[in-house]
């Protein structure tokens, strides 16, 4: 585990506070694959809208694939591959726009989809590896580029790999290994019956 | 824990293959408010995009505020307010669509949220509580009774409550709480490097 648990306020299951996003991933150790099909299978078993499963998942393997996976992290904003370029594993969650099972608007595909991805990234720290959702990519480059299919959206690129030194990482991105973690108060988020009545 | 794991074709952590969606909830126990809290610390501290922690959760508990519950319970379609009125707790899942840091447009608020939601779902279930995620529920409605800004959007409605008694449920939904649970197979959720080949 990542021996970085939440400061929480009330009690949490582990796995849940020990989840974190960390960036020091060790360029030279792969992935089993047993490991990363346990992390979609984490994701598979999430909670969708009439059971619809509207996540997809696109994964590169650069100890398999180098250069389907070059393609994958060169769709990255700079700031990204900056940190990411060790990690052995890419994925990129797509989310559906649609149900499968009658083609009108699904409006939980994104809702669903980050659940999913959730389960998968708990079931990653959960075998010992770092997983880090990023936002900054290119969409509509990975759409064209991967082939996916107009009504899917892709929603984040997850850089997935075993644990690295933190002084290889860019200066810039060392301090947030080590920062405090932090979170709004529960009063910010939480509401007792209407909106702005904190519950506690 | 449920005892009705998912059968996983890979292994997964146990709090991730005993969540499910069940619906028989006791009526007459209510949920010790700090459990409630421990759902919502779970949530708190789920990933997303730049730190924005786009989610809020509007809640309602029938053994304090019956009739705020009972506005929110009158918002859920009639198909889920068939079995859901038995529980204690209800819960409204809130996405922003503006960042908070600087108004502009969330691409990332509604799979934030539905993440935060997952680790909501998870600790319940792991507390012994039956979680049941509901989209049919008026959410223009809810909006103004509830007085949700215009840069929110309501997601689900989520039942709590302890187990209760299957033959206590309408009929049509009592063979769903033993029917055995399903998903589409991996091959089509998780391809290898482009869309639509199957990573295994």
């Amino acid at each position: 585990m990542s021996g970085r648990p939440a400061i929480t306020d009330h009690p949490v299951h582990p796995i849940i506070a020990e989840r974190w996003s960390a960036r020091a991933i060790d360029p030279d150790r792969p992935v089993e694959r047993e490991k990363v099909l346990s992390m979609l299978e984490a994701a598979r078993w999430a909670p969708s809208c009439f059971g619809d499963q509207p996540w997809r998942y696109l994964v590169w393997d650069r100890f398999e694939d180098s250069e389907a996976w070059e393609q994958a992290a060169a769709n990255l904003a700079e700031g990204n591959q900056a940190w990411a370029r060790p990690s052995p594993i890419l994925i990129l969650a797509v989310a559906a726009t649609t149900f499968s099972r009658n083609g009108k608007p699904n409006r939980w595909g994104q809702y669903d989809t980050g659940a999913a991805t959730e389960n998968l990234h708990l079931q990653g720290v959960e075998l010992g590896l770092v997983v880090h959702q990023m936002g900054g990519f290119d969409p509509d480059a990975a759409r064209s580029l991967f082939g996916i299919p107009d009504d899917f959206e892709p929603m984040a690129m997850i850089a997935v790999g075993y644990p690295g030194q933190v002084a290889d990482l860019p200066e810039g991105y060392q301090d947030s290994e080590s920062a405090p973690r932090q979170r709004k108060p529960l009063a910010e988020l939480a509401f007792r019956g209407s909106w702005d009545t904190p519950l506690t």
